[in-house]
């Protein structure tokens, strides 16, 4: 894994913050506080009262400044697709609405689709995605203009007439490729593999995927028990479950990322946890897709790593992660019937210290040595009134504030949203070319 | 229930929209189309194309325009305890962290609680709510001082310590001399009938309430199978269901909105069908107090009119309906495990035409006759691109965009928020006044 220091501002910037959010496990926060940056990392956090003496830049950032935020699964160029095969159940949906159109797709307009993406990405607060598509060159040229940090996993998928068409052993060699030529592109790229699933693949391209992985020491996701009807085919082809087959064949001894794992079995949640498989949970879209609901907490009383992940905005669909942050303990707590099983430090952690694990980069928490992905919000809202203790912050945080209070937000040091606009994308151009493409591609299927 | 016609700005006014999204049960869309509005009340709907010829002002509307959202279960007020008793269950929340509080509550509290409320609300696109809560006539002032539209249904509760605390008859005769003095106030206001629960007062005053809201004619809102443990109660007193408990003594005679409704069987919902009770459908508050996920699809086939609430800020946190106007349907389909339960259309008309229908005001719609309760919304966004069809937009609408894109609301006919800023709330006043009351609050109980 890349560190992220290539490209980053020099000089010591200081954040001078309402309340500093670090993120840590026991919601530790600092009002008011500082955070210094140099060189794309942490230098020193703590209180105002006892901050070092400062000679750079001062920003002040009057409300909170907390991680950024970090999106474990997404297929961010489907902002192309957004809206298509409404009310489809997943099998469907993908054979009959995506698959077709991603057939016609150019690396151009997965270069927009990505750059949209990344530009309403940011605007969230999100830091940090984890891309599966296809044209993965064009994905990582769309992140670097953007200045976004991003796990590229090119997708591996073996279906007649869809994706780039090359079968799935070209498919990794081309992975292996990029690899070579983009791991650690301007501090901000890291590449691994995204074999999209145990139903999609035969068990030699899943093997061969796991390999691959464990050669390059990169992180491997695929798409696992994100319907019931996923599990009962793989049941009834292997009398196992995914993660059980999975195991079976080595690929769980590569470093796994599983993307959904909505159906899992006691066995199977001891099975992650035991082979330290993280998992990329995905509550809105598995609402949306009628997929089901994830087993959240016994996955994190299990030591599960677990981040949370927008999937694509064909099935979201936004790429707003304050969005999973806020659905992941609902639906947690609606499933158990109980209020007390996850709270919201807990579910903050989720969406930042739990992510940046789950993808390996060195951030997700401010504190001295992670990377400075940093985002500053508004509290001046009546989301975040009143405010008596520092935990009505992290419950606001949680419970009542959203992404439009994302006023800065910071990449490895270097700015990319000020005061509520994205200043490193031209969204205006992004959407115009999205629009339009979207347009070609829906004629290209007769609709 | 009063005209909406009072006090509103005379001459005819034309909103020229990019879209206009009129929330019928079709989704019928006219893109671009035109909403007249005179005397408080819309008088023409329909494409620009054939736009009736228009002498008075016109106000340019680029994104979209659509029915204003309507709130059908709120306690407003209790902006001043948003965040507290984080993570409780219902039971003790509100007995060790709520009532407690609310023992201490002043008329000038809960009218800064309210009027922060409406501001909230507003700034949403919220033009509608029902307020259940204490002091009603500040409620009163604050919703008429905010140019917002409510059914104010005074609080029955029969706790002692909690409240006003003065036994329920006398909040009984409270709310009918409420109703005799403010119904039809401004235009905006109705009174209805508040009694909390069947688990909170005596059959004896629930029916009473009854009684009198067939008096007046008025609506009677009470919380309804909220939690399992409510439902145990029940049995085990009475040997029946909440809801044919308010059957046999005569409660659903009268017209009633129940709000929660999670816990049912069959023959509860076929009774709340037949005896014509609304829903006041509340998702987030169930899922975070983990009460559970009531039957939407179930309720809706069975033809019982749902609208949603968000109920108070304290156990949400927030009064964003567009929140509830996605997690209803994702919910719903997760529930279900089958994406088809419930489409974008149906999920938009619970917060709109549902919400209307349920508190019996003329809103909900935009058509000729119906009080000019109307929100345009910003569609040069990322989550709403791209555009291809009519239906691309309704589902825009409900799974990507989100309340920040409000650019400007009317309340029978009087715009109370332009260009994202609430006007006819000082939103900064009202933010620091609850600051301060709930300090004092929370000191008056030792916290």
């Amino acid at each position: 894994m890349p560190a992220g220091d290539e490209g980053c501002p020099t000089g010591r910037t200081r954040l001078a913050a309402g309340a500093v959010v670090t993120g840590d496990a026991a919601g530790s926060i600092w009002r008011p506080g500082v955070v210094d940056i140099d060189g794309g990392r942490i230098v020193h956090v703590g209180p105002s009262s006892s901050a070092p003496e400062h000679h750079g830049r001062t920003v002040a950032c009057p409300g909170l400044v907390m991680p950024g935020l970090v999106n474990t699964h997404g297929h961010s160029p489907m902002t192309l697709l957004r809206g298509v095969g409404e009310g489809l159940p997943l099998d469907r949906w993908l054979r009959h609405a995506i698959w077709p159109r991603e057939a016609h797709l150019t690396p151009e307009d997965v270069f927009w689709g990505m750059t949209l993406g990344c530009g309403e990405m940011l605007r969230c607060g999100v830091t940090t995605s984890c891309e599966t598509y296809f044209h993965d060159t064009a994905v990582v040229d769309a992140v670097v203009e953007a200045g976004m940090r991003c796990l590229v996993t090119p997708g591996i998928l073996d279906i007649p007439g869809t994706g780039p068409g090359r079968g799935w052993r070209a498919m990794l060699d081309a992975a292996g490729e990029l690899h070579a030529e983009a791991d650690g592109r301007a501090g901000l790229v890291s590449v691994g593999l995204g074999p999209h699933a145990a139903y999609t693949l035969p068990v030699e391209a899943l093997t061969a995927a796991g390999r691959l992985a464990r050669e390059l020491d990169t992180i491997l996701t695929i798409h696992l028990a994100e319907t019931a009807s996923e599990d009962h085919q793989l049941q009834a082809e292997h009398s196992m479950t995914v993660p059980a087959l999975l195991d079976e064949i080595g690929v769980l001894d590569a470093r796994v990322l599983a993307a959904h794992a909505v159906w899992l079995t006691d066995a199977d949640i001891a099975l992650l946890a035991e082979r330290r498989v993280a998992v990329a949970h995905c509550p809105q879209s598995n609402a949306k897709l009628g997929s089901g609901i994830a087993r959240l907490v016994d996955l994190l009383q299990a030591g599960v790593t677990v981040g949370l992940g927008t999937d694509g905005p064909a099935s979201n669909n936004d790429l707003d992660l304050w969005e999973e942050l806020r659905l992941a303990p609902l639906l947690a707590r609606a499933r158990a019937a109980d209020a007390s099983v996850i709270d919201a430090v807990s579910a903050f952690g989720l969406a930042t210290r739990g992510g940046a694990a789950a993808l390996g980069i060195d951030a997700g928490v401010l504190a001295p040595g992670r990377l400075a992905d940093v985002v500053h919000v508004r509290t001046d809202d009546p989301r975040f009134v009143p405010v008596l203790a520092d935990a009505d912050l992290m419950a606001h945080l949680v419970w009542s504030s959203a992404s439009h209070l994302v006023a800065d937000v910071w990449v490895g040091g270097r700015q990319v949203v000020a005061a509520g606009v994205c200043t490193s994308v031209d969204t205006v151009e992004a959407a115009r070319q999205v629009q339009a493409r979207a347009a070609r591609l829906a004629a290209a299927v007769g609709r």
